[in-house]
């Protein structure tokens, strides 16, 4: 059972913010989410686009905000359960809840904030009858570990970005990238189409376009793919497929939990701490809605800090919080590093 | 008369924040403040110093966020009218808003947001019985525009960060600088401490401590000051005589505009879009307060942004808003520049 004061489920921008502020707070925090990366949409959707609205930014690229924002954390070293989906949330008699994941992890926490965003991302699949059989058995939704792809035959299938930069980035691990995609135009950026293209005249990448993957086959894993191209089909010997074809959203268990749901998304208490109807049990973020709701960053970030001096005011009711400002007062990593403003000196000139 | 969207009094990183918020919305913005730069409590009381909770910067100087908020928001081109106090709100049968200021400025707007932080700053006098009459006539509690102590004679007085950096910036350029302070020992940053010595050694500066300033002296204009050290008086003729011993906020005329105060704060519905009692007339920052409130900045970035919204479907109730990203759909500054994302290239890979 993993121990923690307050568990997140979601490690987008408003939960992993979070972390900082309980961590201000003198609260730990463990945040599940059902990627393999932090970053929430910013690292699965857009992580080299520009953001224009996160304040004191005239522009930031979402992969290097979420960059920041783990390197402004991790003093307060957040706990991590990732790839895995937070399934069922029980609470105790003594107030505290456990969350279980679908993999059986289980954790407690004297709260929750569920900062899910618009859901757990889930990978598109392709429609192939028994894709389901070969999934971590030589199919994989997601690029984890390219390492393990070192001398490997591997497909990948998709038209956009993420296909287009796996291709070029597994062109130097893997024996052999074979991208296949159902047209002969790709979407992405001008950079990624032109590298591909050179990688591919190069000899370094293999493309059949027009072209669809119609099946696999292997005995206990992927051993080879049946390939559609032009109503002819044929067969490609393989280790890995590794099919990107975007991330669909689902509210998913959240449904199930008891909240109050509206348009997809938690009602909370704006009127004073993005509680939801279950004392205890938090909403911040794109998930939360309340009348003025707008589903920007910039709020996840000030719902994360209220709901912690909330958070703070429940587990210690006796104590009276005194505001610090970081500048004056610093902040004490529970990693024991500090950091903190130059102090004045007092001295006198002769 | 001064013609704007939306009169913003306060030029804090809230104020300004407001600015970017409102021109997303293409709002335009005109802000009035009683100091002569821009940044609220970051420029004045804190400048240097790093601040380790503004979302996504592990640590940043004020000063810093402050030019970075500037940056942001320049394309929206605001107004400003600074070193001048909104002084009274008359609201007119239409329900647009006449704000004035301690020196008679009329600005006109459809809304008014008050983003006054503490209140406005003024500067601490120093307890000399005519000072009042010297006052922009040799006296100067800010130094605006350094140009203009070019080959004159001037005496900083206090023992401050801001009067050693003065020190230090006008050394350069002034004909003459004399530090004066009641103490030996100077409380700043230990760079400015040591480098006014340096200055002192290389008789750039002359320092006058442990002393005070007793008396003005002038027809017209500053001419002399009488300084009184160990229980003697002596005269010295200078151009220039700057105090700077720091500034207290004062809630000031805001107490007066039949709006519901609490603590020092202006109460906001915090429910919806921080509007205060007066329709139209908003309250965002540290000026504001609600159940919960933290005096943050980041606080004051979204309560700016809630407002914006608010206010935009006062002014436009016929308009439906529809929530666009600054990602997807850039920026379009009243300057004429455009920000935007690299937009994808649809193209075959041959
Ligand atoms: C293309 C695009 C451009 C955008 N541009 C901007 C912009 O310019 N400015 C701006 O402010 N916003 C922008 N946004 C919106 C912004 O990305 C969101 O507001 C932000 O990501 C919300 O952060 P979050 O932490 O609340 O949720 P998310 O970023 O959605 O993260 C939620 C995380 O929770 C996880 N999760 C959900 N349910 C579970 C579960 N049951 N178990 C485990 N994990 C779970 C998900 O996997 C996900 O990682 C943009 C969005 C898109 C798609
Ligand atoms: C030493 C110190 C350290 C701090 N550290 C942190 C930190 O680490 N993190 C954090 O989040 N916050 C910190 N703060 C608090 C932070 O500075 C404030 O939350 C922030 O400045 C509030 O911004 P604002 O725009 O609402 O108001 P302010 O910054 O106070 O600006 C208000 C402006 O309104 C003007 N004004 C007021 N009334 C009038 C009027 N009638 N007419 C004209 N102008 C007027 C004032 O002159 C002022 O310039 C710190 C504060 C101090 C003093």
């Amino acid at each position: 059972m993993i121990e923690t004061d307050i568990l997140i489920i979601g490690a987008g921008p408003t939960g992993l913010f979070a972390v900082f502020e309980a961590g201000l707070l003198k609260l730990r925090c463990h945040i599940i989410d059902a990627l393999p990366s932090i970053g929430g949409q910013l690292t699965e959707l857009y992580p080299k686009k520009p953001i224009f609205d996160i304040p004191g930014y005239p522009s930031v690229q979402a992969g290097d905000l979420i960059k920041n924002l783990y390197e402004q954390i991790k003093q307060f070293q957040p706990g991590f359960t990732m790839n895995e989906i937070a399934k069922t949330i029980d609470k105790q008699p003594d107030g505290t809840f456990i969350v279980t994941t679908d993999k059986g992890t289980q954790h407690h926490a004297k709260a929750i904030a569920i900062a899910a965003g618009l859901g757990s991302f889930e990978p598109r699949k392709p429609l192939i009858d028994n894709i389901t059989d070969y999934e971590e058995k030589g199919v994989e939704y997601f690029v984890k570990d390219p390492e393990k792809y070192k001398d490997k035959k591997i497909v990948i299938a998709g038209g956009g970005d993420s296909a287009l930069d796996w291709t070029i980035f597994l062109a130097d691990i893997a024996k052999e990238v074979t991208l296949v995609h159902r047209r002969n135009e790709f979407r992405g950026a001008l950079d990624s189409v032109e590298k591909v293209q050179s990688l591919k005249n190069q000899g370094k990448v293999n493309l059949i376009t027009p072209a669809e993957i119609v099946g696999i086959q292997g005995s206990g894993k992927v051993e080879s793919l049946v390939i559609e191209k032009e109503e002819q089909t044929f067969e490609k010997e393989v280790d890995y497929f590794i099919p990107l074809f975007g991330l669909t959203p689902k509210l998913g268990p959240i449904a199930d939990w008891g909240l109050e749901i509206e348009k997809n998304a938690i009602k909370v208490n704006n009127a004073l701490d993005y509680q939801t109807n279950i004392e205890g049990i938090y909403a911040i973020g794109d998930i939360n809605t309340y009348p003025g709701k707008l589903k920007l960053i910039l709020c996840g970030f000030h719902e994360a800090t209220l709901m912690c001096q909330s958070i703070y005011n429940k587990i210690f009711p006796d104590r009276k919080y005194v505001l610090k400002y970081t500048t004056v007062g610093g902040i004490q990593g529970f990693d024991g590093t500090v950091k903190e403003a130059e102090k004045p000196v007092v001295k006198s000139i002769q």
